[in-house]
């Protein structure tokens, strides 16, 4: 019977600045699931982006003429809205109240990922990791040094998307497996040749795991187990890899 | 430790119009992880539209001259363009050979959902179901009567994304539970509330159960185990709840 597993970590406490998360990811996994080899870790950029320090006070912040118009028209904090600028690379969508931007990682989601939830202090918002491939490599590595075991590691965050309701927690960084699985070239159990069989298995992975989370019960890191992933190979081996590019995306 | 399971159902034969595939879920349970109440089970939409007849002969189709034009272009079969256009009430991106549609449901996704992968037969393709929803609960009024127990029913394909490679797993139809988990109004745990945080639940286990079910595998059905999913409600019941409005979609 195949079977695949989804474990929450448990009681990892409130990360600060220069936290050591591995420490807290390992020693919550000692008092539940443990860490496997082939595991796959999925961590909550938040947890991330808080022991990195991708924390910023509002206070300390002066909002250009544009995000205050924005931000007075539509009842949001004009820094926070200055802050989305400043991580935006580009605006892709401004209806409604509403800010779709292409992030400095080429990601386009909601407000730039910038985000006041699940953060301590009333003026303190949360920017997503610098570089969320490199925060996943630097957890991965870290957990085969101390433990001797070699996992996946995906940092997730929760993006809406177009054309349906709700967010979904997606893959922003990957490190240590292909974040694909890509059937293209082989055929179906009928002979028919899978042209457009490219699964987004990372982001799969990231909306499983969420279903263990839980958004109100502090609990940032998962464990699937189980799965068979693939071993990353060029051009398939990070979340930026997941980022469609700007010349094939009909959407942008 | 809070854990999810997911299973895949093993040995489901090739479905054919007409077949009731209840029987051929419930023998395959049988011989696996059983079904319990509480349970979700995601079925590709493939064997659903499979046992409605919701097959085409592309033998009996003539191209319009607009789907023949397409066709020439981009190298498709231009019967196979005529039958996706026959299925779409809109295009919504009509360039480098894809389409992109609007399906009579309101699904957007490329080609209307109309494959040819996984259907036996040179020339026949297979169209979603007509009624999603529908069909997810019939199968899930057909698990209770025979089984007694109380499931939650997804059927599932497998979608493109604007923005991000890759498809995957979502909900077209929904039966038996609230497709999302709805955390808007309340606080989190540092007393922010929690403004865009309306998770897509169904969209997230459709995703989960890929992972165990595979391309070329033939294991159409999955169960997700030890899930609390939220009863269904008025405007929050069904797959037709996850299509956003096109009055406050970006994108369409």
């Amino acid at each position: 019977m195949h079977g695949v597993a989804l474990y929450a970590l448990e009681g990892i406490p409130e990360i600060r600045p220069g936290d050591d998360i591995v420490r807290e990811i390992l020693a919550s996994a000692d008092r539940g699931p443990g860490i496997g080899p082939g595991d796959i870790l999925v961590v909550t950029h938040k947890i991330v982006s808080k022991a990195e320090g991708r924390l910023v006070d509002l206070a300390g912040i002066v909002p250009s003429p544009f995000a205050a118009a924005f931000g007075q028209t539509w009842g949001k904090d004009p820094r926070q809205v200055e802050v989305v600028l400043r991580e935006a690379r580009r605006i892709v969508k401004m209806a409604n109240g509403v800010l779709i931007t292409e992030t400095k990682h080429g990601l386009i989601c909601a407000n730039s990922g910038v985000d006041a939830s699940n953060v301590p202090g009333d003026c303190i918002v949360c920017l997503l990791p610098l570089d969320p491939d490199a925060s996943a490599e630097h957890v991965r590595r870290a957990i085969a040094e101390r433990t001797g075991r070699e996992v996946a590691v995906i940092i997730s965050d929760s993006f809406g998307r177009a054309w349906r309701n709700g967010i979904v927690n997606v893959a922003i960084g990957v490190a240590g497996m292909d974040p694909f699985a890509d059937y293209r070239g082989h055929n179906d159990p009928h002979g028919y040749p899978l042209v457009a069989s490219r699964l987004a298995i990372a982001d799969e992975l990231a909306a499983a795991a969420e279903l263990v989370m839980g958004k109100l019960d502090a609990r940032p890191v998962a464990i699937v187990r189980g799965y068979a992933y693939g071993a990353p190979s060029e051009g398939a081996s990070h979340g930026r890899h997941l980022i469609m590019d700007a010349a094939r995306d009909l959407f942008r």
